[in-house]
């Protein structure tokens, strides 16, 4: 796999962006208090064009920043790729270099908003993979085999996985991940995503405006480094669990997929399908676990 | 306009779904606790696909209830119909009607998780529209036009609304949409939308697993209603304002949009420039505005 000269880290550029802010508040009686103008560092949010052996795939919003991680861990989520021998090219294209030009005939900025992805000979996107990202043929989404139709894999199973999480190792990970967030605390915008191990130390973490992303970029910047399946892991979100979530820590072999808020009951059925330890409302000294309560250890 | 049977109100089925949970708990001195099992209320998740004319349009993870303003509200959001009197025809499709049939021949059940929408005569998906939800051609995402090449409505312009808030009505308002939100204190787990006259009176309000939802089946619901625009009104959103959200209420004619948390840098780029209001981190007895101050009233 080559990647791109933009391919590690990349500047924080774009990730945060400032504006101009009025902030009002009311007085202690709830009378007209004071208002005053002050910047204020905002998320950063850009289209990102992901682009599969020359056809566009799809479009996300993100916060700029790690884009190969996003555009690699989307990829491995859809199915479409499980190592980095699947790739023989990923790169952020800077308009020039992909023979693009722009409507006044000049080649586009190099703000590199399309990850570009050459796949291995043999490895390609298939139609039961681009089911998920184009327009769905709306028969085939009703009722009762909706998680089977709409899930990339849906006979994958953890169930090899042996390893053991201890609760008060839990309910810790909400303050690392927090502390770990470099960008939250300027914006107050970002969800975050933590990989951590079975130990409870910090991995990795990443942020976007979107939570899907946050963890496709854990996942690809895993697969990039060739660590997938991430046996033995915790992987901590700092919203909601929903169904695509649960299936992209499935993907990615994670045993046991922890959320600071609420799941959705098609997250905790397709848990329960693949034997996923599946942990929400992880706060404070509690936590709810609605699947895969085996791997709990005493 | 016809809609279908099931297109008022509709059971609360499928919107929470019940599932066993093993709440763990630690002692007070961080050591092992108690653990016991019980019952949650989640939030419901299932797909929703969204024909038109016939044609698989979208497909999107909901909280089942509300089917038909999702969809309706969906076609606003991206400027494929303005009034009414666009739709011929919306409806949930029970399988049997639409012709089609499971792979054990019998027709699909009435869980109903296909809008069915077809438009009125002149009124069509155009390539301009379609290129928000189908997988975008890469070139044209790129840098400075970023906005204009995503947004299917960069025109518009809500100048014209000469509407005033006052600042201690908008802090009283995310009580009230706390309030409203039926489902939220059984699952803790949806976004809300709420929708306020200029005075804060609740109009409607609206929760789905996913923010854009919430959203989208208020404006359907103002569609439907034959209420669009909402010239003078507040939209809250339970949640952070991004992008998509502006996009949203700019097309529904909403002069102020409200959001909990954070919005993004490019949330508050085209909120300024369409001249919608947007205010953020709505919370307690302040909030910040980052565009259109000068509907605040003193």
């Amino acid at each position: 796999m080559r990647k791109g000269r933009k391919a590690e880290g990349g500047s924080l550029s774009g990730r945060t962006a400032r504006r101009r802010v009025l902030r009002v508040t009311l007085a202690s009686d709830g009378r007209p208090g004071g208002s005053e103008p002050r910047a204020d560092f905002l998320a950063g949010e850009e289209p990102l064009g992901i682009r599969v052996d020359g056809a566009a795939l799809t479009m996300t919003m993100r916060t700029p920043g790690d884009d190969l991680e996003l555009a690699a861990g989307f990829l491995v989520s859809e199915a479409v790729i499980r190592s980095p021998a699947d790739i023989a090219e990923i790169k952020l294209c800077d308009g020039t270099a992909c023979g693009h030009a722009d409507q006044n005939g000049a080649g586009h900025n190099e703000m590199g908003n399309i990850a570009d992805v050459t796949l291995a000979p043999g490895v390609a996107v298939t139609p039961g993979a681009r089911r998920s990202f184009l327009t769905t043929s709306a028969c085939g989404l009703c009722g009762k085999t909706s998680i089977e139709d709409i899930c990339v894999l849906p006979h994958a199973s953890l169930a090899a996985d042996t390893a053991r999480f201890a609760p008060d190792m839990l309910v810790a990970l909400p303050d690392r991940l927090r502390d770990a967030q470099r960008v939250f605390s300027r914006t107050g915008g970002l969800h975050a995503a933590g990989l951590f191990t079975a130990d409870g130390e910090l991995i990795t973490v990443r942020e976007d405006v979107g939570r899907h992303n946050a963890v496709d970029k854990v996942v690809g910047w895993a697969l990039l480094g060739d660590r997938l399946p991430l046996a033995g892991c915790v992987l901590l979100v700092s919203g909601r669990a929903s169904f695509e979530l649960v299936q992209k820590a499935i993907l990615a072999g994670i045993p046991l997929l922890a959320a600071v808020s609420a799941p959705s009951s098609l997250a905790v059925d397709l848990a329960g399908q693949a034997d996923l330890t599946l942990v929400g409302f992880l706060r404070g000294p509690s936590m709810n676990v609605y699947t895969g309560a085996h791997r709990l250890s005493a």
